[in-house]
C-alpha cells in the first residue's frame, strides 16, 4: 500500500472515530405533530418497529399546530462508551407524568424513574408496563423509542455545565436524615435521559396545546386507542384454577340463574395438561372441552383461557420452536423468539386451529413480564443476558414480551375479523390499539385506583380486579373501583363459590356459606347492574379513544389544563365525556372530592356541587361513586345479564341541568372490526327547547340502541 | 487505491469485525494461586487499576497449590452488543459466598445477586461495599475486575445448551403463589455473570484448598490485610453534631471522670461552615480548634472528623478543582475526580496541611455510596451518567468513589507513616489493605451482626455501630454486638448527653437524666473494659490479617470447611484464632448456640460444650457472649481507659483445656507502618508440662505486654 493509501486508510479511519464520538443529530417530522430527533445507530428492535398500526394521520391533523415550548437545539444528545445521554430543557411551571402504568408517585416532576418491566412493581417505576415516555402540562409528549433500561431524572439533579454552583450563606445546621438528605440544589431545569448500551438513538417528540392533547396524539400515532367487543364491557368471572368442565358450566348456570349480570368466564391454569410451563392442550379435567365451550355458549358466555407465552416439551409445536427461543428456559420451558415472524406464526397458529377456531374469545397472557429485580430470591424470568436468535437481548425482550406476545395473538382474531379483549401482565409504548387490559398480583386498593389514572397517559388499559377481601366493606369498596375501569373482572382462581358466598377462603372453599351471603349477593347484582347500565356510555368513550386517542378512563389533569389544583390528583378520574369518578378504600366512609371548574351533580343523590372547591362526602356502598358535569346527557341502559350480537339496550337520556353538551353514542356490531371500514352509526343526543333530540347517521343497519325515555335532571 | 489494497482493507476490517464479536481469550498466572483470565479490551478504569499494593507473594505461595475444580476451558466469555456475559460450572455440592458485604442473603447459591453501591442494603445485593468477587466452599474465589454493575445468577437459570428441557409427569396443579412461582428448573449447574456495556473483561480466580484460603489468596493479592493503630481497637465516640469545642472538650472530661474507656472523639458535620456540600474549614462553633485538638490529646484522645467529598464552593480548594471534577453536582459540591491524580493530590493536599499535620488523627468518609437506586424520592447521588474528565462514567465511579476516596485520604497518614482507621460509607475490591471500617445508616440488628461475617469474605471490615436503641435490653444487645466487632463505636451524632445518660432521644437532649442511668453507666463501663481487656488478643488477629490475609472476624464456614452444619450460620463467628462470638437481639435472652468440631467453653462461665452440637444458651447481659475453643490460650489485659504509644498491657493468660494451641502477640509501636520493615517482635504463648512459656522473638525494642500471671481452665 503507497503512502497516500495509508493517508486515505487514516482520514477514513479518523472521519469513522470521530463520528463515532458524536454523530450528528437529524431532525425531521414523521407524522402531523410528531418530530423524530435521531442520532446515531439506534436499537435494531427499538418499540416502534413493532407497531402494526400506521399513524391516523386525519385524526392527528384535527389537533393544534402548537410548537413545542422548547427549540429543539437545546435538547443535548451526546454519545460515549456507556451510551447516549439526553437533556431536555424544562421550565419552572410544567409538571411531568408518565412512564407507564405507575404506583406510588403521579406527578413526576423531581423524581428518578426507571420504567423497567416487573412482576414487583414500586415507585423507582419498576412497572407491568414501562414506557420510556412522559408528557408534559407545557403540552408535548417525548418518547424515547429504545426498548433499553431507561433512566429519567425528572428536574432531579444540577449539571455543571448548566448552573455554577454558588456560596450561600451559613444554613441552621439540620439534623434529621430527612433534612440532610434533601435535594438541595437551586434549581432543576432539566431533564436528562440515560440510555445505556445504546450506539445511537430515536426520540419522539409529540406536539399538542396542552398534556391532553399530546396523549391523543400519542395514542393515535400509535394506530388510535382499542375498540374492545361490547361484551368485554360486561363482566368477567375467572373461576377457581382447578375446577373441571362440569364445575365451570355448574359455575356459568349460577349466574343465569341469580340472574347476576356475568359475560366472560375465564379458566386458570387447570385447563391444561402442563401449566408451569404450558402445553396448551385440554388436561383431562376437561374431557369434552368443545361441548363445555358450546354449552357456555348456549348460556350467551364467552370463554377467556389463561396461559403463558413459555413452551412445556409437551406443547405440540414445542419441537417447530426450539430454535427459535430464548437461549435460557423459564420453568423448563422454551421463551418463544417473538421477533421472528416465523416463532410468532408458529404460536399463533397452533392456538388459531386449536382455541381460536373452537371459540375461544379471549386469553389471559400471565407472566409475561419479568421475576422481581429487587429480589435475590426471585429468579424465574429469563436474565436479561438471553440471548436470542433474531439478535434482540434479554434486556430488550422483557420490555416488550408482553406487547409481542399480545400482538401475536391478537393478531388472529384481527384476521378473523373478530373483536378481542385480553388480560395481559406486562406493556410497552405504541399498544394503545391492543385490545388488553393490563392486570397485577399486587393488590393495595390506593394502588389499584392510581393506575387507572397513570395508566392512560401512555394508551394503556388498567384493570383492578377483585379478589382478595379484608372485610365486607373492604369487598365492596374494591368491588366499585373494579366496575368503574376499562374491565370489570373478579378473579376466583382459588376460590370454589362466588366470594360473596364466604370471604375467608378456606370456608369459602369448604362450602360454608357466609350469614351474609344472600344480602351481599344482592348488592354484587345491584352493582353489577350500575356498570352493565353505563355501557352504552363507556363504549361511547372507548369510540372517542379510537377516534380521537381520548383514553377513555384518565385523570382530572387531562380536562383541566389550567387547574393546579388537579395536578396532583390520582384517586378521582374522568370516564368518558362528562363523568367522574370517586372511589374509597375501606378505610373511609367519606372522601374529600375535588370538583373541577363548572357545576357538578352526584350521579346517585343529584345532589349539586360547586365547581374549583373541595367537599367531604359520604361514599355509598350500594352506588358507584360517579359525578356528572353539569349540561351533560348521560345514556343510561336497563342492565342486561350479558351483551350478545342481537342485544338492544333500552336508554334513558339523563340530562343534568341544560343539556348543553350533545352526546354521541357509537352503535355497530359490537364484534367485528366492520366499524373501520366505516360499519357504524352516531347516534347524536342532544336537547333543544326543553326536549330531548336524536339524531342516527351512518350506515350500520342493526339498531343498538333504543332511546325510550328522557329525564331533566335540574 | 489499487485492487490488491482494497482486498488488504476488506481483510483488515473482516478481521476485526470477527474479532470484535469474539475475541480470543487469554489466560496467565499473575501471581501466586492467581489466575487471569481475560478477552476483548477490558473496561480501562478497572478496581485493580486503582490497587496501590503489591501483591505479597512470599505469604502467597504459603498457601496450598491445589488447582481449580473445574477446568478453565469450560468457562465461557461471550461478547455481544448488550455486553460480556461469562459462564462458569458450579458442582453438585458446593455453596457460594461474598459479593461484598451483603445483607438479607448469606449463602448465594440458587440467588441472583448485583452487588451495586447503595446506601440502602437489600438482598439483591445493594449495599454500601459492593464486590463483583465470590467465594466457594470448592475452594477457589472468582472476580470480575470490572467497576460496571454486574449481575450474577448463581446457579439460577436453566440453559438451552447446557441441558435439554425435559417432559415431566403431570404434577398437581399448585395454588399458592409461592408454589407457582418456585423456581421449578432440573438443575442450575453454571454461575452466569451478566458484564453490560463492557467491551472486554479480566476474570481472576483465586485458589485455595478452602474457601478460606482462597479469602487469604485474595487478601493477600491486594496487598495483605489492614492493621489498624492499637488505639482504633479502643472505642470511639462520635458526638453531637452541633457542639461546639467547649462541648466537646466536656464530653471527653465525661469519659475520663468517670472512668469509662474511650480512645477517639468523633465530630460530625457541624465543625465545617458547610457540610452539605463540605466546604472542610473550621465553623465558628471551632474559634480555637487547634487548642481543642491540644486539649483533647491531653486527656489522650484522638480526633476524629466527619465529612464527604463533595466541594462546596466555600471550600479553599473549589477553585482549583473545578476542571477535575464530575459534570454533576452533588448538594451543590463538586465530585472531585479523584481518578486523576492531580485531583486527589489537591485533596489531599489540603487535608494534609490544614488537618492532618495539626493533628487529626482519622476521618469519617461520608456519603461516599449512592443515593437509594430503588426510590424515585432519593436523588442527591450524582447520576450514572456523569461524566469526568478522566474519561471514567457515572456507573464505575460509583462503584469506586468509596475506595478511591479512602485511599486518597489514607496516603498522607502512609507517607507521614502513621497509622490511621477510617470509618467510611462505601467499598469496592481490593481494599483490604484499607485501613478503614465500613458504616451505615440501616440499624437492623440482625443485619448488624450478620455483616461482620459476610465482610470478611471480601477483605472487608464492617462496624455495628451504637445509636438508637427501643430498649434497655435492645441497647444492651446492641452494644455487646458493637464490642465484638472490627471498630466499637457509640455514635451519639444526634444526642446531647451520652445515650446510657437517657435513651430517650427528645429527654436525652433536654438533660432529663433517666432513673436507671447509673445503674447502665456501671455495666457500661463494665463491657467496655471487656473490650480493652481483649485489645492485645484481637491485635494479634489483625497481624494475621496483615501477614497471612485471615479475616480477624470471619464466619464459622472458614475455620470448618467440611461441617455442612455451618454453611448457613451467619450469626456466630470467629474472632482471631480461637474466639467464637454468639450475640443476640433484644428480642430474646437465650439463643442457639452451634459449638463446631472440638470442645468449647463459655470465655465467661467456663461451662463446657461439646462440639458438633447446637445448645440453648442463656446470653448475659453484663458480658460478652464469647466461646473458646478447648486447648486455646487467650491474652486478656488488664483494662485501660485508653491505648497510647506508651501503653503497656498487663496480661494474664487464659489457657482453655490443655493449652496445645500457642498464641502469637504481635508487638510493635501500634502507630507507625515500621512494623512493615520488621519493626515488631513476636511474643509466642505456649504450654509445657502445664506451664506458660514467653518467647519474645522480633528487633521491635519496646515492651507493649508484660505477661504477669497464666491462669489454667480445665
Amino acid at each position: 500500500m503507497k503512502t497516500k493509501n495509508y493517508l486515505l486508510l487514516f482520514a477514513v479511519l479518523l472521519t469513522t472515530v470521530v463520528f463515532a464520538q458524536q454523530p450528528k443529530i437529524k431532525i425531521q417530522t414523521i407524522a402531523p405533530g410528531v418530530i423524530k430527533l435521531s442520532m446515531g445507530t439506534p436499537d435494531k428492535y427499538s418499540p416502534y418497529t413493532f407497531c402494526s398500526e400506521k399513524p391516523r394521520e386525519e385524526a392527528m391533523q384535527q389537533l393544534s399546530d402548537k410548537s413545542l415550548p422548547f427549540d429543539l437545539k437545546d435538547v443535548v444528545v451526546q454519545k460515549n462508551s456507556r451510551g447516549v445521554q439526553i437533556r431536555i430543557p424544562l421550565n419552572e411551571e410544567e409538571q411531568l407524568y408518565g412512564f407507564g402504568m405507575q404506583i406510588g408517585t403521579f406527578e413526576q416532576r423531581g423524581l428518578r424513574k426507571r420504567p423497567i418491566v416487573n412482576d414487583n412493581p414500586s415507585n423507582i417505576g419498576y412497572t407491568h408496563a414501562p414506557q420510556p415516555f412522559y408528557v408534559s402540562t407545557a403540552g408535548y409528549g417525548v418518547l424515547v423509542n429504545t426498548s433499553r433500561y431507561v433512566t429519567f431524572l425528572c428536574g432531579t439533579n444540577q449539571d455543571l455545565s448548566q448552573q455554577k454552583p454558588v456560596i450561600k450563606e451559613q444554613e441552621k445546621l439540620k439534623f434529621s436524615t430527612q433534612d440532610l438528605y434533601a435535594n438541595q440544589s437551586q434549581s432543576k431545569m432539566s431533564m436528562w435521559i440515560d440510555v445505556p448500551s445504546a450506539e445511537g438513538v430515536e426520540v419522539f417528540f409529540f406536539l399538542g396545546e396542552t398534556l391532553r392533547e399530546s396523549v391523543q396524539r400519542y395514542n393515535l400515532f400509535s394506530g388510535g386507542g382499542a375498540m374492545p367487543p361490547l361484551w368485554g364491557l360486561g363482566v368477567k368471572y375467572r373461576v377457581k384454577g382447578d375446577f373441571n368442565q362440569d364445575e365451570v358450566l355448574k359455575m356459568g348456570s349460577y349466574f343465569r340463574e341469580h340472574q347476576i349480570p356475568c359475560d366472560v368466564l375465564g379458566l386458570e391454569p387447570g385447563w391444561h395438561t402442563k401449566a408451569y410451563s404450558c402445553s396448551y392442550v385440554w388436561s383431562d379435567k376437561f374431557p369434552r372441552s368443545q361441548e363445555m365451550i358450546e354449552g357456555l355458549k348456549g348460556m350467551n358466555f364467552k370463554v377467556n383461557l389463561w396461559e403463558h407465552a413459555y413452551v412445556n416439551p409437551a406443547a405440540p409445536f414445542y419441537k417447530d420452536l426450539e430454535k427459535m427461543a430464548g437461549s435460557f428456559l423459564v420453568w423448563n420451558g422454551l421463551v418463544p423468539d417473538f421477533v421472528n415472524p416465523k416463532a410468532a406464526a408458529i404460536f399463533a397458529d397452533y392456538h388459531e386451529k386449536n382455541l381460536v377456531d373452537k371459540g375461544i374469545a379471549s386469553f389471559k397472557l400471565d407472566e409475561c413480564d419479568n421475576s422481581n429485580i429487587m429480589d435475590a430470591k426471585s429468579t424465574w424470568g429469563f436474565p436479561d443476558m438471553t440471548t436470542f436468535p433474531s439478535g434482540i437481548d434479554g434486556e430488550q425482550m422483557h420490555q416488550l414480551f408482553g406487547s409481542l406476545y399480545a400482538r401475536t395473538l391478537a393478531h388472529i382474531y384481527k384476521k378473523k375479523n373478530q373483536r378481542t379483549y385480553f388480560d395481559y401482565r406486562s406493556s410497552n409504548v405504541f399498544t394503545s390499539s391492543l385490545p388488553a387490559v393490563l392486570y397485577s398480583d399486587i393488590y393495595g386498593h390506593n394502588d389499584y385506583i392510581s393506575m387507572i389514572s397513570t395508566a392512560s397517559f401512555g394508551g394503556l388499559l388498567w384493570s383492578p380486579e377483585l379478589r382478595d377481601a379484608a372485610s365486607e366493606l373492604d369487598f365492596i369498596r374494591r368491588m366499585q373501583t373494579m366496575l368503574m375501569a376499562p374491565q370489570a373482572v373478579v378473579n376466583s382462581w382459588y376460590l370454589k363459590n362466588v366470594p360473596w358466598f364466604q370471604l375467608n377462603r378456606e370456608l369459602n372453599n369448604a362450602d360454608v356459606k357466609h350469614v351474609n351471603a344472600d344480602k351481599l349477593e344482592e348488592l354484587v347484582r345491584n352493582l353489577f347492574r350500575e356498570r352493565m347500565s353505563l355501557i352504552p356510555y363507556i363504549y361511547s368513550a372507548f369510540a372517542d379513544y379510537y377516534d380521537k386517542g381520548l383514553p377513555p378512563f384518565r385523570p382530572l389533569i387531562m380536562d383541566n389544563p389550567k387547574d393546579k389544583r388537579v395536578r396532583s390528583i390520582a384517586n378521582q378520574f374522568m370516564i368518558g365525556q362528562s363523568m367522574m369518578a370517586a372511589p374509597t378504600t375501606k378505610d373511609s366512609t367519606t372522601r374529600v372530592v375535588y370538583f373541577p371548574e363548572g357545576n357538578w351533580y352526584d350521579y346517585n343523590s343529584l345532589k349539586q356541587y360547586i365547581g374549583g372547591k373541595s367537599y367531604m362526602i359520604e361514599i355509598p356502598m350500594d352506588k358507584l361513586p360517579l359525578f356528572v358535569k353539569e349540561g351533560s346527557i348521560v345514556p343510561v341502559a336497563t342492565p342486561l345479564n350479558f351483551v350478545d350480537e342481537h342485544s338492544v339496550f333500552e336508554i334513558t337520556c339523563k340530562v343534568f341541568g341544560n343539556g348543553s353538551t350533545p352526546f354521541t353514542l357509537f352503535e355497530d356490531d359490537g364484534v367485528t372490526y366492520d366499524f373501520q371500514q366505516g360499519g357504524f352509526n352516531k347516534v347524536v343526543l342532544s336537547v333543544a327547547n326543553g326536549k330531548g333530540i336524536v339524531e342516527r347517521k351512518g350506515s350500520f343497519k342493526g339498531i343498538r340502541y333504543n332511546i325510550k325515555d328522557w329525564n331533566f335532571i335540574k
